[in-house]
């Protein structure tokens, strides 16, 4: 209500320092830059509006999804009109996932366990493992695995077989009702976490089901519009039926041959890099010896060797709970005298790992969830152009953070911080391809002020901000302006 | 590990950028500029080393308490070293208290509740009401009370009163064994919040219960090493047993009184201040009348009568829950013009109303929860020197953040944006003067790197951006001071 009594010459210039504000703040934001055309501004009108009409519901209800755990939010996200813009938006790329995450667990259980030859077994702790051999395997059998069991004449005497497929669902997942009951703290939902991939080393180590499991995954990434990914491996040995143990290099090429079958298959596709990603170093001493692995694969392997996954520095798994900054890690770029300047780094605390990636020039910083908390190192690092991977449901799931409007990204992404969104261990979260983390970050960490521009400026980033050459980018980039312009031209006309 | 084959001179200039970059941080941070003498050096490594051996008994059990609910956290809070310490610093100043929530629970039941001519009764929707009257309260009974019981009578008739007292206990306060579940949303935690005002009303609001509560409250500070608190008074009719109800003159002439007294009473004890928070006003046209009851009362009672909270804005109801930009509200300096310029407010957004603070050139802003997300505003209100008034737990168990550390508040200490710890409603939150906000303030939100500066810089903050005039801060300062350099000494000295 405004009373008539007031000075109009106050309020006139409150009125204009609110507008000089809240236009300086609107051009900041990640995207705030960007001008979009005619077209995106009533594609960009039309989405405003759904998120409106969708927040609005959400507060009448109190079922802000962002704040709910994912896993509660999950079937919410599908019925979302929002939801269902971005699945279909062209995402540019995916730079933080990891090698043994990007597949739904569902075509685990339907497909690579209903082959010929399984065999699964429980280790002493009640750990499910999975092996395949022919014939049988090994005896004496390893001291781990007690009894195996060949599962397709196991599946023959079960009653209930999709009840028997469920449970095994459920071990390749975090994925449960109630979370908070399940996983009552970090070292919880870690142990669970770690279990599933000593579970499905078994499966995907196969090399039948390793080359269709990749397969799979970029089948799942394109289908959900994204085009280029960059895995974290860890080249893990992988095995034949005889027994037959492949090379790391083995492993790339065949890393290399399954995306260039599938690019040719799937028009638009532009392929993978590979960043090495060494996660069972614990001794300190054999990270050089590691480094030097990547080194001589990215001499080898030019165009899919991108880079070093420094995760693993300072206790040896970084990849751990507790610690917040522990939840850091970094891109190097593998180039010459790379491995002595990590060297120097060793011995210095965990927690330090964000300025070493500052100071070694990354490429990019995986969460980067403490740096809005440095923020000397945050400048610093913004004036190298030193992106963060922002993995919203991962580092919620994980128990980082609950409410997904307190992320810290939502400070930088106010801040125009360079950032690209990324899904991290997908399969494992119960999420697919990128949609479900960019409906968070969307919704959730760029809250009311994110809109079409946000959304073009993080594809762009993960274009921009991949390991691929100059000349890649560019073609990559033309690849995607064309379904961006196809999305963005179907949006503004109208109903889905 | 560092290995002999490196390079001497990288090393140096990426240990030379690292020490830069740490010590440019440290300067930034709240308190950072504070030099601190011999003495304090010591004090500071003794708090810093018992800090660390609780941080990281913390990480080894899994039990670290800021990402803790408080309501569980509280107990093992009591057995911190740290808190203790905590407890016998001079905290300087409480600047955002609510006046029915700076008491202990237990008081009310232990001391209000006990009092002769005592009635409460349950109303239709269940909720206990108390009234004292003598004669018996008004017959007939006010259709909202269908019947009025002598709580003196009752407990005669009782086999276990301490079990009933400890009912009555549970209607003063939030607290609760398993507060994520009681409180599954937002909305659950406010209806429960509002309650218990409702049920206090009657109990506080009898004149010379109200006298004793206030005084009690100034008691806990005092004990809890506060010396000074700015009130955020609703100033609600104060009733007598015959039915006489006071004015809001009467009640801030008392609250003038009972300070003075107490005052006398407590060496060192430097006073309270009222700011005018009309939280009744939920039709806006009322707003112009409520502004202008406060500046009539300032101009009456100049000593005591310091501003207006403006968290009644926009909806009626700032202090709801849901959105977070809702939970801001600001003091505004009440000054001739203030009521026209508040009007001029009006109709805008509720979640503008950092903005207005802004321009407004508000005294303090109170919590900020959403500052950190609009850059401008902040760099705006930095300028200005707006201080935030951070309350930790309110934030946590109101549910605007669970795990401390992510606070928005950290990212802003660490920057060094000036603000000051409150604890905004310590009754209903369990807590008790300002010693558990600080506990969180320090251990959670400042991280590893808050230290004594942090401590010192913060106590110094809530004199400094209090309402008090120059010279009363002069003075507060000399008081705080010499308590300060006392508990350093103690500290410094060694254990207990
Ligand atoms: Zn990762
Ligand atoms: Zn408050």
């Amino acid at each position: 209500v405004v009373v008539s009594s007031f000075c109009p010459a106050t309020s006139t210039s409150g009125d204009e320092t609110r507008n000089q504000l809240l236009t300086r703040e609107k051009m900041m934001r990640v995207g705030g830059q960007l001008v979009l055309t005619r077209e995106e501004e009533m594609a960009n009108q039309r989405l405003r509006a759904l998120k409106e009409a969708e927040m609005r519901e959400a507060l009448r209800t109190g079922s802000i999804l962002p704040s709910m755990h994912f896993f509660q939010a999950k079937s919410l996200i599908e019925k979302s009109k929002v939801f269902n813009i971005l699945k279909k938006m062209p995402k540019g790329a995916a730079l933080h996932v990891h090698d043994f995450s990007i597949t739904s667990p569902d075509w685990l259980v339907k497909n690579a366990t209903y082959r010929p030859h399984c065999y699964f077994c429980f280790t002493r702790r009640g750990t499910l493992q999975f092996r395949f051999a022919h014939p049988a395997p090994p005896t004496p059998k390893p001291a781990e695995c007690p009894q195996w069991v060949l599962l397709e004449k196991f599946r023959k005497g079960l009653h209930n077989v999709s009840d028997f497929d469920n449970s095994l669902l459920r071990n390749f997942t975090l994925m449960t009702e109630n979370p908070h009951v399940t996983y009552a703290d970090q070292d919880a939902i870690w142990a669970k976490f770690k279990t599933i991939f000593f579970v499905l080393r078994g499966l995907v180590s196969y090399a039948p089901v390793f080359r269709d499991y990749l397969s799979q995954g970029l089948e799942e990434f394109y289908q959900d519009n994204v085009l280029y990914l960059e895995i974290r491996a860890s080249l893990y040995p992988v095995y034949e039926l005889n027994g037959t143990v492949y090379s790391q290099e083995w492993l790339v090429r065949t890393y290399e041959e399954v995306a260039h079958n599938f690019a040719k298959a799937h028009p638009g596709f532009i392929g993978i890099k590979l960043i090495f990603s060494d996660n069972r170093t614990k001794n300190e001493s054999l990270i050089k010896k590691s480094i030097q692995t990547a080194m001589g694969l990215r001499v080898k392997f030019p165009g899919i060797v991108a880079g070093f996954d420094l995760s693993i520095r300072g206790s040896g798994h970084l990849r751990g709970p507790r610690s917040q900054g522990q939840s850091q890690d970094f891109t190097a770029r593998l180039k010459p005298g790379i491995s002595q300047r990590l060297q120097n780094l060793e011995g210095t605390p965990v927690d330090r790992n964000l300025l070493d990636a500052v100071i070694l020039n990354s490429t990019r910083i995986g969460h980067g969830f403490a740096l809005s908390k440095h923020p000397a190192v945050l400048a610093e690092a913004w004036k190298k152009d030193i992106p963060i991977e922002v993995c919203p449901i991962s580092n919620q799931v994980l128990k980082l953070v609950s409410d997904l409007r307190n992320h810290p990204a939502a400070v930088m992404m106010a801040a125009g911080y360079p950032m690209v969104i990324s899904s991290d261990d997908p399969s494992a979260f119960g999420a697919r391809g990128l949609s479900y983390d960019f409906y968070e970050a969307f919704m959730g960490i760029g809250g009311m002020s994110a809109d079409l521009r946000t959304l073009k400026q993080l594809a762009i980033n993960s274009i921009r901000y991949s390991t691929l050459s100059e000349t890649m980018k560019k073609s990559a980039m033309e690849t995607w302006e064309e379904r961006w312009q196809k999305f963005v031209a179907g949006l503004a006309r109208g109903p889905k």
